[in-house]
């Protein structure tokens, strides 16, 4: 079916329905980022392929909305068919609310399942909703079957901490907060919580499942076919209920009298409508969310094994790229291809942790970029191509950018390159007294550019889950202040974030520089607790894409600590060619 | 009367309302800063007279919330006292709503106009209110009056815009917002809007009065005798209808049916609660509140003349107390007396618009310290006097911190004054995106200090009035996110912010600098509209208290280039030997 038949089809089950206007998000059950291919009704409908997006039909429009990171991708793929791009946060784009509240009267339609509440709640002031409807899976004929991927076992040696001792942490806070009723509906979180790990959505080790927690039950509503025999033992033994997945409506709708604490951003609109009104909604972030995005001491150290044997795979494939390009033909998927087998060496491999982007020369502009057989090109012997990838361990869960010179270089390409790095550089060297957010701490990723007059549209770092989503709240550093105030936490030790400021030039080229860094404790002063920042990424930058002229002593010495410290814990990992190369490569020699 | 004794008579009173918990706020009927004598209810009941804090008794406890910049000035005045301090935002330390709500069941009392409703919201969650009483009036025998001050005429040469225009704004944004009745309660903003000014606030020019308008008619409430005949003939060529002061919640009792747009931070409880319920209220910051951040080009010409007038007095005598030190007889005092002499010989002078800050050494680490007979001390020739004062001009109001030198110095005063400096220096030079906030930009003026384990417990920046409050909203620089998205603002052209970062040694000295800056446009680049600061303070640095070695060339660059600017700027309004002076003080000889 073309973009255009669907649309007619959708638009007559509309009319069937007396729906005016009919929203397709881009969320599984559970608010997921990233979902599987049952799930994946926008992309059904739009042909955009972008992880954030959502689609509104009218009978007169079609639109799709979707963040900077998008715009070059979308424009692309929206192409030829009667979608309008929205480009949300521009100045004079309505948001799908603003636009919604002028069509006064309309009905809204939208699947209640696929929509978080806190989603949902910003189209249901001014207008009448149906929301117990899945127009998209009544037209969509070769839909994929739900996924049932089996469920695997995360070893506390990992995780540093029981499922016994999560769950006690998690009904002391439960307590505090006179909750009698925890739902849980983040897919990580469930995860994070039982220890177990699974395989239902591409990039994440999670399975499909919401949870109940009580201060005496625990259900988890997921397919039991995906669980071992082994683990329904262990299950049994944690005192866990196991229920049908598709149970967990009318489980809800059982409870009384509760004061129940759930998650906006992870509870469908489904799950709150069927909460009985003599319950008292607690509607923040649950004590797993929180609590995972503090890391322990076995996962920090975990972490840092996995961030090693990452930056082993990755200067490896560095120095094969270094050498052949120019000599052997090579493709961006080629490369991406080339760096999957060097990590596929660590024992303790899993999978990639999100789709890798190898984005060449002008390629590079397109924040999200994913090479495809239509996009993919030749790599020459010059410019610059921008590799952000990253992989689940074991032992943990990484997400490095790295922009690479091939051989000549402009000097712009130099410039912004070493504006993009004094950010990056500052960023993971910055001190601050506990309380401080990512909000403030953004300004310093930003400086050098602000100062040329160029910026990124995206947010200068996101939390890291471990071995779970690669993107977790509620950590980050953006300059722009979100309206959810648990959006602006402070940064917090033990936390792990992503130091990725870029520039982008259409249709020449993209710089990204990303680091993962965790915060930790600073010195006590009569100010208080100062924090940090450390580097856990341990992968050379690029000197010839270094103007060192353009650096402060201070940019320098930073610099060069970097160089040394990934030289000194790599090098007895690497052969020796390669250290001689990473050696000339840092200009150590 | 001894604080206990008028605590024995509250008490009593209590006692016979039925009251358990007693809150004394330190606002006038309309939430302002500054207040009146009638007003001071909270100095009178504690015996603390700084200009932030709120008094809870209950009949076992006496205690006092304050800020950060009154921790060392609240211990002093409570001491002997039963009043215990509760150091607002500090760990540990509740804040008075939990306070509140652990006393479960306990009656709260406090008088409803002297409360924003802002605050009030915050009390009557858990606990039954009693808030048609005034216990402190009821006790305090020889209460001053309520201020009757003549109100006079703010020229649009100044203003820039006339009542009639402003008014029209007001409306036009009333129509946007679907407002029936626009609920005026901030005296700036009443003044600001009428282009009126009064003196019923010491170090404020405005005039005790609420306003209502609606698409048709305004309503004023003051008292008539404050009025000249002259601008009675002038309200009512403007249609605006005076009535008596105490009437205003009466006349609320009769809006009906109406869309009512007021701003909870500054409409007191009553106020509030004479809204019948057959309205709706739009909570928010009025339009009023809003333009009158963002000056006009009118008047941000008159506020640089301002701060010329300002820099040329203000130098004038710092030359003066650089030579005279040491030789004649100096006190804290007599340097305020001082300065107010040479301030006064400005033409358009009106009067300070703050209690002026002359601390002499260990003084200095008070934050808000004021000289009194009690307190003054003698100044020698050495050390270092920290002076933060401001006046109100015709052409607008300034408010400036100079840390200053009066001889020897200790290497750690040097190395404090040269940290504070980069980050005063640097953040007048900030380039940002629009839409960025001042949470962003605060790291700027705290980053040397972070580094070093030091930092200031208050914002590094507030807005400032235009010949009105020397502190309004809503623009700030402080990294601590506000709850009300309201006090996050973007930094906008326009917008009059102070910068003044600093440093407190208990018991040793305390250091800040203190300029206004203009947030203007700068360059217009694919990225976007970028914006700037530009200094409007015209006053020297002291370089004896700056280590040159440890500036960046950027920061040598910075103060050269503000020296500069200042030199050429109050050279032509100096005397010969203030020029000479001048050009040795700031290295320019």
């Amino acid at each position: 079916m073309t973009i255009q038949e669907k649309l007619k089809k959708l638009r007559s089950e509309m009319e069937r329905h007396g729906i005016d206007v009919y929203i397709v998000p881009d969320y599984d059950f559970h608010g997921s980022e990233y979902i599987g291919s049952y799930f994946k009704t926008r992309e059904f409908i739009t042909g955009f392929t972008g992880s954030a997006g959502t689609a509104v039909i009218t009978f007169q429009e079609a639109l799709l909305w979707t963040d900077g990171r998008y715009f070059i991708q979308a424009r692309q793929q929206l192409e030829g068919t009667e979608f309008v791009l929205m480009k949300s946060g521009e100045k004079n784009v309505p948001s799908i609310a603003e636009y919604i509240e002028r069509l006064e009267g309309a009905v809204i339609g939208f699947d209640g399942r696929m929509m978080p509440e806190y989603e949902a709640v910003r189209y249901g002031y001014t207008n009448p909703v149906i929301c117990d409807i899945d127009l998209i899976g009544d037209i969509w004929e070769d839909r994929p079957e739900i996924s049932h991927e089996k469920v695997w076992r995360f070893p506390e040696k990992y995780a540093g901490e029981s499922c016994a001792e999560k769950i006690s942490k998690i009904r002391g806070q439960m307590q505090e907060e006179n909750a009698d009723v925890l739902l849980m509906t983040g897919l990580d979180e469930i995860a994070w919580t039982l220890n177990l790990r699974g395989n239902d959505i591409k990039y994440t080790p999670v399975f499909l499942a919401f949870m109940i927690i009580t201060q005496h039950k625990i259900h988890l509503f997921a397919d039991r076919s995906i669980f071992s025999k082994e683990i329904l033992n262990e299950l049994n033994r944690n005192h866990i209920c196991l229920e049908d997945y598709d149970s967990i409506y009318a489980a809800v709708t059982e409870i009384k009298q509760s004061r129940i604490w759930l998650d906006g951003t992870t509870a469908n609109h489904k799950i709150m409508n069927s909460v009985q009104p003599d319950n008292v909604i607690l509607d923040k972030f649950t004590p797993a969310f929180v609590y995972k995005a503090e890391k322990n001491q076995t996962e920090i150290e975990n972490i840092k094994k996995a961030h090693l044997y990452d930056g082993v795979a990755m200067t490896k494939f560095l120095y094969w790229l270094k050498t052949n390009v120019g000599k052997i033909p090579l493709t961006e998927l080629v490369l991406e291809k080339k760096l999957e087998e060097f990590r596929c060496r660590v024992k303790s491999y899993i999978e990639p942790s999100f789709a890798p982007i190898v984005a060449y020369q002008e390629h590079g502009a397109i924040v999200h970029y994913s090479a495809t057989k239509e996009t993919d090109c030749n790599i020459e012997a010059k410019g610059m191509v921008l590799i952000d990838s990253g992989a689940h361990y074991m032992e943990g869960t990484t997400d490095v950018t790295r922009t690479i010179s091939l051989g000549a270089v402009t000097e712009e390409m130099r410039e912004m390159y070493t504006a993009v790095l004094k950010g990056h550089l500052k960023l993971s060297a910055a001190v601050f007294p506990e309380g401080c957010t990512g909000v403030t701490l953004d300004y310093i990723a930003r400086e050098a550019l602000w100062k040329k007059g160029y910026n990124y549209n995206h947010s200068t770092g996101h939390g890291v889950g471990h071995v779970l989503n690669v993107h977790e709240g509620p950590n980050a550093f953006r300059y722009r202040i979100m309206e959810n105030p648990g959006f602006n936490p402070p940064i917090r030790p033990g936390m792990v974030t992503s130091n990725e400021p870029g520039v982008y030039l259409e249709g020449k080229f993209g710089i990204r520089i990303e680091n993962l860094i965790l915060c930790k404790k600073m010195q006590k002063t009569d100010c208080g607790q100062f924090l940090g920042l450390e580097d856990l990424t341990l992968i050379p930058y690029d000197m010839e894409l270094i103007d060192e002229t353009a650096l402060s002593p201070e940019e320098s010495e930073l610099l060069y600590h970097y160089h040394r410290m990934v030289f000194s814990k790599l090098a007895p990992y690497l052969e020796e060619d390669e250290k001689i190369w990473l050696k000339k490569y840092i200009k150590f020699s």
